[in-house]
């Protein structure tokens, strides 16, 4: 990378002290006590993990679960699929930038995409409340063709439910995406080595913010669009530059950069550095974060994602994805090293160094 | 078939004028005009069809749509796939015989089953309503892990969200799977052929009616279970035994045997005769319907298949389908004619005949 890998002093005793006992907790298996469902479970952080790997994947019980992945790899009639499920619950239906028919099609494309698969066929399973206008329900149907046009994806079935008055919030939509793998696609969760660079996309940040806009929460005299789109010509570029360099692709959702990081860390057992300072993000973005009181790195994007690539394959890799429509503003952000394992650290701006953990509770609930 | 095909008295006047409105109703394209959604629109009926046929395939323009079959066949990485997608919002969430993670497996799997495919896959998306007991969840994503394992299907991916309190009922489930296609398959919606005889599984509306029971909406002291289960055993069965013969498979869900006949009869432009005394149903589900009001061939299964096989191949067919565990009482309900196209005729036990057309409005809302 043109970046120098940033020095690191050495820790003192009382950082080591408080990484051991991190360390300690996150060795431990996820088990799942909670008495109820709360919103957290949702939001994609330590809860989220906590209700899938302390209770989902052990009752279901079945290895392509256990890899963790955006989508699953299965063998049918002798070809290597990829296929993944989404909800979509994003309160309001409509939002600068996108609606939740768009945000349906792109979740999908997007988890295939980060297993290195082409969309094909994608279902949309469609629960409705009754008394929507069908005004509101055409949009969104449009939406979704639209969508899967410029995604080169066929809708191929779906399903329709009604539930009375009141037990649903206009409409929520599942999609379900089939896709081939890619031969040239070597990509794991576990797949992070020394070394790998971390790149991302684009600016971090948007589709939350948008959505927090859109719901008039604060008052803030600025406009965000929603960063949704689909990310298969990124992984694309991706895949055609690095190869089998490429070792790791995620798309930052709900929980954002910070907690796809983490999930990585722990499934690969490394450690990652992130430079804040590399971190490309709107200032709009950057001020209503502050104004929220939440890292932005912790806020969900819906066309962002993050790239592992070993060291050699890195600048390559980053001016193709640059070259790409709508990722002229990739980055690097920082790398990976042999510890401490499971855990992202942060080099802030101001030469300091933090842990960036897990999000916990659910600062912005329903953004997709 | 041992049975006689039933002979026809020449229609009178009166009655053939009838036919003739009703078929120049039918030939019309549907078109989608309802200002919003009602309850209706879930239900299977007609108002369903217009939803699906005059506004959903419209505008998601896929070729697999417009077949109208219960899966879509799609070609992936050179593989004869089958994919399908199902919500369910059933209430309650338990109920004799079932409940909604058992009922999420079952379902998909046999519209996989229907279009000759043994599922091999399944996703399953969760909106779980914040306040949702974990023990309940608990109970359900075990029922789906029984069920998956009873249908021998893997579970390779899932998603949870959680809306706020209020904003569901408990928990609503999405499913998706994908299965190849048997080799042996040639089914298809437009595929019934005059002479086709027509077969059901079992007896029919157990599962609308243990639904019913289980809402205590009305007073009766019986006990009805679900029919619930994986229809792969009975598909295979027929496939085995009829072949190229067997020309199309359906489950009778949402809108009874009633809707699955009507739906077929328009996408194969025949007509279809039912021979009402020659219906298997348990006297209580009988009983159940009247005091409802509701002809049972309206009420809804969830294991039961209708199948539609050549004639000289129905005998063999419908005892290899007696064979299978479940299917004891498996039947031979009537056959197919050239005329009236699009329609259903039923021969009532007392020599009667009508047209038995398709669900309006919902009788009995929310049983998957």
């Amino acid at each position: 990378m043109s970046e120098s890998a940033p020095t690191r002093p050495p820790p003192t005793d009382r950082e080591q002290r408080v990484l051991q006992i991190i360390e300690t907790a996150r060795a431990k298996r996820a088990r799942f006590r909670d008495d109820q469902i709360t919103l957290a479970h949702g939001a994609g952080g330590k809860a989220t993990q906590t209700l899938i790997e302390g209770l989902l994947v052990p009752a279901f019980g079945s290895e392509t679960l256990q890899a963790l992945g955006d989508a699953g790899g299965v063998t049918i009639g002798g070809a290597r699929l990829a296929m993944t499920a989404d909800s979509f619950v994003v309160s309001p239906l409509r939002f600068p930038g996108g609606s939740i028919g768009e945000l349906a099609v792109n979740g999908t494309v997007n988890d295939l995409a980060m297993a290195g698969a082409k969309a094909t066929a994608l279902t949309v399973a469609m629960i409705l409340e009754e008394g929507l206008p069908s005004d509101v329900l055409r949009a969104e149907v449009e939406a979704i063709a639209r969508a899967a046009q410029a995604a080169e994806v066929e809708i191929v079935g779906g399903d329709t439910k009604v539930v009375p008055r009141g037990l649903a919030d206009g409409m929520y939509l599942s999609t379900t995406g089939v896709g081939a793998v890619d031969p040239r696609a070597r990509l794991s969760t576990a797949g992070l080595r020394s070394g790998d660079q971390i790149l991302v996309s684009g600016p971090i940040g948007e589709h939350g913010t948008a959505i927090m806009l859109a719901r008039d929460q604060f008052d803030l005299d600025a406009e965000v669009e929603s960063d949704t789109c689909s990310l298969w010509p990124a992984a694309d570029a991706l895949l055609g530059c690095a190869g089998e360099a490429l070792h790791c692709l995620r798309d930052a959702t709900r929980g954002g950069v910070a907690s796809v990081l983490n999930e990585l860390a722990r499934a690969s057992g490394v450690g990652l550095v992130v430079r804040e300072a590399d971190v490309p993000i709107a200032p709009v973005v950057a001020a209503a974060a502050e104004l929220l009181g939440i890292d932005p790195m912790y806020i969900a994007n819906e066309g962002r994602l993050v790239a592992f690539v070993a060291r050699e394959a890195a600048d390559g890799a980053l001016a193709a994805l640059r070259r790409v429509a709508g990722c002229e503003e990739a980055a690097a952000i920082g790398e990976v090293r042999p510890e401490p394992p499971g855990m992202v650290m942060v080099q802030t701006a101001f030469g300091g160094r933090r842990v960036m953990d897990q999000l916990v509770g659910d600062p912005l609930p329903r953004i997709c």
